[in-house]
């Protein structure tokens, strides 16, 4: 795989999901909040893991879902993210390179082991994570392939790994090296409570590091303290070149100085699991701003990709995504 | 939980299971024969993982997945296997005990690492698996746990396990210290070229150490150089106190000297996925026969929990099987 002239970077936190089946006693009993995110040190991590029903594998992190989902559309992408050099890491590599992206981040030979998270599937399919960060937030700006970043129509960061100093600096030196190229910066929020923790670091990076910002409802108002989702709307117009809020059932809407969109969403059966429907979702614009549709069919797109997912457990596509767009008329 | 006092001990490969669709063209490109189990190396593993798609995994091994269905029947099992000292270890180790079997063999500190199978799935809903044996075949008679297994009502001895002259030994020492403490052992003969492979010694096993021999239609035509159905079941009832015939749709069939029991098989809406079919066949069967229930009841509690097997895709049972027996009316 050529590393040049790729669509899609994506640098984000290199996880790897383990997915248990548990009733609702369970996360009473161990005092966890229904549909959360948690952030847990190792000895936690091993603690519940003890504690927890027989799991499934399977690789996840934000960014790299995104980029998994962008090269099941035949869209060329490459992934940045820090595993160790460890089975569960082998995994990780294995499985983003089986979907066609180029990854080759060295492995961390000396520190903690690979990412996880324990991902805990309620009777009403809710899931309520418990994230082990381990070897993901050890990225440093040394890992970025600068002809990589610089040679790629969009660089993705994900907010999630936004919470350790080396990943802040990665992010800036990544924004940096693609706008250098004369290249694009978008960045997902990701968490309402990451945002919040880092706000004002994340409103310069936003305002002068990125052209293309994902959020949902509840991370766009946390970014911009604001009380109503219009006074967030409105920040949004005057802060970033483009701003796309996804908002669940009630569709999305893509956001310029100019411009204000919406995006119905695709209707779906039944909605099984909506993990990874973020990450689809900017899989999908992505794939239609990086050939150059206009937004509006880039919205289509993504709310097309977005469906798919959340029609089945699990955060990755489950069929040929560029197959699904033809018959949908997408592209 | 007590070692004392256990209904079952299973003694088998301790494998990690690697998921991953497959198109029919991706075995012919790599002369896999689909629908059977092939034996790798470490270099063939690495190999033919390279070039599957993204994986998904889950823990596996045939008895395995019996004691951990046995569990699931709220019977008291235990399991023997040799995992190595790394992550798929610590799954494999996590989700036997997360199931409620007792599991205490030490992990293998210095030699290959856990096992696993690759497993390929065709459209048609076909496996085909590459078995890559790592740690688990080094497991030896200084590996059994001596009181479980004089203790337990039944030692379940899974075939696959009967390669290597380590693992041989193994079987004969288990059933030795079975008999030793007034109880059964019972084998299933799990692959057919296994059988062939070691025909002798597992002819001297079933006569000398075996008290119920469990095996589907090709392995005892295997065991006993069959050629016709007759004369295997004719075979088995002289050699084997107590031998159990699986026929997949056409039910399964009890032999004893003086008897012969035919039970259907538990009607199925959808057969999805057959692996594990046999692996909770013997769970069922083990179930009712350590609570001494008459042979043809043994064989419809057996029929329904490999009817629940069958109907998704993956070996293990994904229901509470306790349950399922109570509204089914079955113990």
């Amino acid at each position: 795989m050529s590393k040049e002239n790729l669509d899609l970077v994506g640098i984000g936190n290199a996880i790897v999901d383990v997915l248990s089946k548990t009733a609702d006693e369970f996360l009473a009993a161990n005092k966890l909040h229904k549909g959360t995110m948690t952030l847990i040190e190792a000895d936690q991590a091993e603690a519940l893991y003890a504690k927890m029903g027989p799991g499934l594998e399977v690789s996840g992190g934000s960014a790299a879902n995104t980029v998994a989902a962008f090269a099941s559309m035949h869209g060329k992408a490459g992934y940045i993210g820090k595993v160790a050099n460890d089975q569960l890491g082998n995994v990780f590599r294995h499985d983003i390179r089986a979907t066609g992206v180029t990854f080759d981040t060295p492995a961390l030979s000396d520190g903690p082991p690979t990412a996880r998270c324990l991902i805990l599937i309620t009777p009403d399919a809710q899931r309520t994570m418990c994230t082990f960060l381990g070897a993901s937030v050890w990225i440093a700006p040394s890992d970025l392939n600068e002809e990589m970043v610089k040679n790629a129509k969009v660089t993705y960061l994900e907010g999630y790994l936004f919470d350790r100093p080396r990943a802040k600096q990665t992010f800036r030196k990544a924004s940096e090296i693609s706008h250098l190229g004369g290249q694009k910066v978008a960045l997902t929020l990701s968490d309402p409570f990451c945002v919040d923790r880092h706000r004002d670091e994340f409103l310069d990076l936003v305002k002068n590091g990125v052209d293309i910002l994902f959020a949902n409802e509840a991370e766009i108002l946390s970014l911009y303290k604001a009380e109503t989702f219009e006074t967030a709307v409105s920040h949004a117009r005057e802060v970033c070149a483009l701003s796309i809020i996804t908002r669940s059932a009630k569709g999305s809407l893509i956001v310029t100085a100019n411009e204000t969109i919406e995006v119905n969403a695709e209707p779906v059966t039944k909605v099984v699991d909506t993990t990874g429907a973020g990450d689809m979702y900017a899989a999908g614009f992505l794939y239609g701003y990086t050939r150059g549709k206009p937004l509006s069919d880039c919205g289509r797109i993504a709310s097309i990709v977005a469906a798919e997912v959340i029609a089945h457990v699990g955060a990755r596509p489950q069929i040929d995504l560029a197959k699904l767009l033809k018959e949908k008329k997408a592209v």
